[in-house]
């Protein structure tokens, strides 16, 4: 964004204003709460989520799969973000079930009210300890990701229901990020390859195990850009899903992307349903998806304090009391991070480097955007910190301290 | 390394073979416990740390900073690890003071048992809290790393005495990696530049405070190849001390290096200090080192359990139960992870990428390496774990849990 963008931001206000998060008399509400107040009340850093948002972009994803004609599922991916509040507000919805990949993750989910029967576990690398758990919640979805848990799960629980993991070999993710593929040209740990499956399949009537179910994951962050190769992914599913005589259910995975950009678009999800009907229409196949990002991240964001304001040779470095370690994908996925102050001075814009407090040369939110002024003391939202944020934080150089706002 | 070098290993030993961690009998020794053992009784994932290498590491810096004949002291920058019990071990060696970058890290440190006299203090983008809790600890050593943090600091302290970090716009790091240089060719939020120090010294005039130390910290993981970066470094510091009249401690920073890699040698200390000593020789200066991969990083490995051994296309993939999130330097630092099965099988070597147990394509711990054979429940340490990999780790997936041993 240069200057005379954000300038006619200030008149028409910025991209990623929407009913729920907009500027009112210079100040930025969120959900119907004043930020700026906020932020003075709890003290930064603080991430606030809006139950309201999560609702609505789940009610989207609810819609546009009913234009499908198919009968469907949608599992909540709480990878993405564990609040146990927003987990309590999904499970009261009844809108959702949960995607969990590991046993914490699942015990977790019980402990926010889900039952084993609305979980679907899609683990990797599951461990012995992890099995001995797994095997005692007969309820709950399985998906297997290699032919050696095949080989764990046939041994352990003959004549059973489970689903498989495939790696269609292609893969998707915000901007064409490579860190963001989970299959593709390189071969990835995730899934059974197409040269796999006879040999899965030899297991299974080996065990008596009942393939009842296809599951891919291909990627994070995908818009409307990448939907060709969405379609394409689903169209390289189908000679697996073809081969596999018992399978009823099909889960197409998570990795619905919101954007992050001025340039972005939101993702046109009658293109996507259309695409999911073109593949599964008439099959008589359960559909189900997996979204994380999509119901959390734009549902959530973090506050900050200014610390200082300085140049330094060719940057103006805005120094903010909360770094990477509270949100890691600025700087370790190179995803774009949206500044926007809590409240307006009507100063000119200016164009900045956001450097967090911790000591890496890493720690940088966002480097020369332009953003409303502001000054040290002033308080800063970073959007899109719903999902993949407090749930990666760590402690390091002990700034791993932050507070989590849930508006009902 | 290829199969003939692993080949050779079995017969003369691998590459990071030392006293204290070794194979004897098949099974893999660290500071004289039987790893194998160890996973046996404990569980995995387990990070074991051993004090007496600790020790050790700072014995050798001791020893090299004594050859230049100046005063001097060693801060361990916790930031590496902050193990409660590693840290009491520090504190009674009286061997080292503490670097610190956060109040917590100051609380922390004092838990257990340094006092404020023996904690250097460097942070970056203080808040208006951090800096209260600042002025609270007089003995504190302070360095400060911009034009504002130093009007803060003389607003609330004047007449005192402060260390500034300087920039002295050239960076060193591990292989050159550029994640690990902390100022060079881009201008970075650390420190102050030469451009800014005419106002550096007008502030401090003004406030009456006492420049009494200049601080750099540069990069981190520097290996013999980068010693003339580094003296250059070293030369480029000269001009902002002469500038200084007040200025009688150089702090020259952490960043000092481990072998990642058989074709990685120890840093040369004796290089190393005669470096020092011909920039600062005769100077009268005290000076100050602040090393916290050094002391602790081959101190320590993480344990971990195979899950898995299973062929994909044309890689051959072993999983383990533990993922980036327990220790992220391979996956986002592409910092290379020696593993070492904790027995040696004595079947021919396989070439393998390991993979964790996170639900993401980044999380792999090497990739195409080769190594003794090892089979699904077999025990492997990931070498190298010591510093920055417990402390910066994260509970995503609910994957966070792991052991910590220390041996004394
Ligand atoms: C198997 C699986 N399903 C779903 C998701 C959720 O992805 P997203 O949050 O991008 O929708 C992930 C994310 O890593 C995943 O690995
Ligand atoms: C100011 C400062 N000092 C010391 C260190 C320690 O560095 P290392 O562990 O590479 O020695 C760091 C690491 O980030 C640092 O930022």
């Amino acid at each position: 964004m240069n200057n005379t963008q954000a300038q006619v931001e200030t008149e028409i206000g910025p991209w990623w204003q929407r009913d729920d998060l907009s500027y009112k008399s210079n100040q930025l509400f969120f959900a119907g709460q004043n930020l700026n107040d906020i932020c003075k009340q709890v003290g930064t850093p603080t991430f606030v989520y809006s139950a309201q948002r999560v609702r609505r972009n789940i009610e989207r994803l609810h819609h546009a799969l009913s234009g499908t004609g198919l009968d469907y599922d949608i599992y909540y991916a709480m990878k993405a973000n564990r609040n146990p509040s927003i987990l309590t507000h999904l499970c009261l919805s009844g809108l959702v079930g949960i995607d969990a990949c590991s046993p914490q993750e699942v015990l977790h989910a019980m402990s926010c009210g889900f039952r084993p029967q609305n979980i679907s576990f899609t683990g990797t690398s599951v461990s012995k300890d992890d099995w001995q758990f797994l095997f005692r919640q007969p309820n709950l979805k399985i998906n297997i990701d290699s032919l050696s848990a095949l080989k764990h799960f046939g041994e352990h629980a003959p004549g059973q229901r489970v689903g498989i993991r495939i790696n269609p070999a292609l893969g998707v993710g915000y901007s064409d990020n490579a860190l963001l593929q989970y299959s593709g040209r390189d071969v990835t740990k995730f899934g059974i390859y197409q040269e796999q499956l006879d040999e899965a399949l030899a297991i299974a009537a080996f065990y008596d195990v009942n393939i009842h179910r296809v599951h891919f994951h291909t990627g994070c962050g995908y818009l409307n850009q990448q939907l060709p190769v969405w379609s394409d992914i689903l169209e390289a599913a189908l000679p697996f899903i073809e081969s596999i005589e018992d399978v009823r259910e099909v889960n197409l995975g998570g990795g619905l992307g919101v954007p992050h950009t001025a340039s972005d678009q939101p993702l046109d999800l009658e293109q996507w349903q259309q695409i999911i009907r073109q593949h599964f229409g008439g099959k008589g196949l359960r559909m189900a998806i997996e979204p994380g990002d999509y119901v959390l991240k734009d549902a959530g964001l973090i506050l900050l304090e200014t610390t200082y304001v300085e140049q330094k040779r060719d940057k103006c470095f805005v120094g903010v009391n909360g770094g990477f370690n509270l949100a890691p994908e600025p700087s370790f996925y190179s995803m774009p991070c949206e500044p926007a102050p809590c409240a307006l001075s009507g100063n000119a814009p200016i164009t900045a480097t956001i450097a967090g407090n911790i000591n890496e040369s890493l720690d940088v939110w966002a480097r020369d955007v332009s953003l409303p002024a502001l000054d040290e003391g002033d308080y800063l939202a970073l959007l899109n910190a719903g999902g993949y944020a407090a749930a990666m934080s760590s402690n390091h150089c002990m700034r791993g301290e932050y507070h989590e706002i849930v508006i009902p």
